[in-house]
């Protein structure tokens, strides 16, 4: 909790999670833009892209004396490292992206590394509001903390396109809307971390 | 937000809301326990009964050049001036009961009186679980900061009770986690106002 | 069920109610065009247009010796005598309106008048998907059939508008799309009700 | 449609789902017991254990010329042969276990082989409600028809034991409460399919 002198400016820690596969995920192009963004233009937040990819398909069978597997040991620990969280993911039939799903449960196997983190969700193509409350819903499980304001929902089907052939935001429109949200997550997790 | 020199101790504001009209309703029973736990058992925390029976069923026509009915302003300046809240509500048919849905959405019209404010949720009955996550969804828009844990529901109907003849809330095990709802919602309250 | 001798065609009843108070409510205008589609276009399928404005606030301890206010009565006997109903609805803070969700309460207090029956949800304002996520979940406990397909979403605030100055759906693309909801609606009541 | 003339007796298939990957799985047993039952107790109506732990986590660049993975390929042309399906699965902080959001997913990919088909969920483990409500709106979009009532939750890890060592479901209580929700998923297929 703060004390009565400041001490050097505080560096927020953001696990950057797609929850698609696809190679040229629009989701994707969110998470790149939102670790730039946190880089050049707002100070004390650096965020880290963490590959989902490789997780087994959730099985605690696959746990063996309190030990998962290494690649769910590997995230988990990154996911351990970090102060905050940002989702970017596409809407499966009106729900959470099973590789989404897939790494929010294997942090949750004991010791839950979600705990007391703050989060914000993204989605790129539209009806991402659906998965999104369900997200939220699941947050209250892990005791992730999700930022209310401003939500944020794209459709980038819709033209004009905003991604360019490499597949990243270039609209900068959009690009204001997500600062938006990284500037509130960084004000939540300040708030919410006592660091004030 | 806190400086180098230690204030008075904060007191926080609570505002508790009975989402149901029943004269003997549980939830009422939840609510006047709550403010009796806060009053004698929390340092720096109390809950005021706010009374939404008299609160018009929600219309827009009714608000005239931008005034709204007597019950409502008076209801709209209560919650204002509550830093948290409390609501414990029955589950009517899987959702939330309309009473308390009411009151909420009189509080919303502009300019919303809830935002940025710490709440939390408490059911009586069975099944309120799924009336407390349609609450939680609702808190997104009008910026309510719902605690995670611990969530608290009670099954009044199941042996043994736990009120007594006058409604009161009376068990011992019941009123333990009560008190914890309430811990929480104070150490919410405090980290996200920044009086750390 | 369906003999082996062809009877009478079938006409089957639906009780349209709109969830906001509001004289201009858009989601009444829809309720009207969808009562008069009905009736001109719809072989087999009449829509009757069910008031809830008079409903007190629910209180279970209005409930007097199994009998209930006279409005409620009324309101309770008019459901009865549909086989399928039509909601229009506003989405208030991402969930149900309450007058809507007042008249569902109130039709489901012992005997539950809605068991069986089918149901097309309609929403004339960006957002209704939210409110129709929570309506469908009530319907799982009142025992209602919502079709899936199609849902129905207006944006009635976008312009160019789809409704005259006297509040009626006056946009032909929006009154096919509405047609669509009512056969579906239709069909699958039939359907259902074992009339093939 | 039916016509004048009574044909043989219509058999339903039902393609069973366990949402579990574990092999000592409660929503496993809950399958093996729905499988014994369908065909012991209930005349006209077959159910078929569906693998699902093959399937690759979803991933749309994995379809090549419209074609699917061959996992994928035979588990869609299973569900096609389907009149109905049953999913029994856990709960995963408060919404759907991976690996059955997985099958429904790859389901759904075009053209969408769940359409038009009645479902029934079934949780072996507390908390599956939450994560059966997440299931029927997924349902909407896919337009399955989920059956309202009775709804099955099931507390395994509640005394007294339901499953004997081999994981198979002996209480008996529990097998009559199965046995209506396959009963109601057979009246509710033959009523929407037409055999009546």
């Amino acid at each position: 909790m703060a004390g009565p002198v400041a001490g050097p400016p505080v560096t927020i820690k953001v696990a950057a999670i797609c929850g698609s596969l696809r190679k040229a995920s629009y989701n994707r192009g969110l998470i790149r833009a939102a670790i730039e963004i946190s880089k050049e233009e707002i100070d004390g937040m650096e965020a880290e892209y963490i590959e989902i990819s490789s997780l087994p398909m959730i099985n605690p069978d696959l746990e063996v004396d309190g030990i998962y597997p290494p690649e769910v040991e590997d995230f988990r620990r990154k996911i351990l490292r970090a102060d905050s969280c940002i989702f970017a993911s596409p809407d499966y039939n009106y729900s959470i992206a099973p590789p989404l799903k897939n790494a929010l449960d294997w942090g949750s196997r004991p010791p839950n590394v979600w705990g007391g983190k703050i989060a914000a969700a993204l989605s790129a193509v539209g009806g991402g509001r659906r998965a999104q409350y369900h997200l939220r819903q699941i947050g209250v499980f892990l005791d992730l903390h999700f930022i209310n304001k401003p939500e944020f929902y794209l459709n980038a089907h819709r033209p004009p396109g905003k991604f360019n052939d490499d597949g990243d935001l270039v609209d900068f429109k959009t690009k204001d809307k997500l600062k938006e949200v990284l500037v509130s997550l960084h004000t939540f997790t300040l708030r919410l971390h006592g660091n004030c």
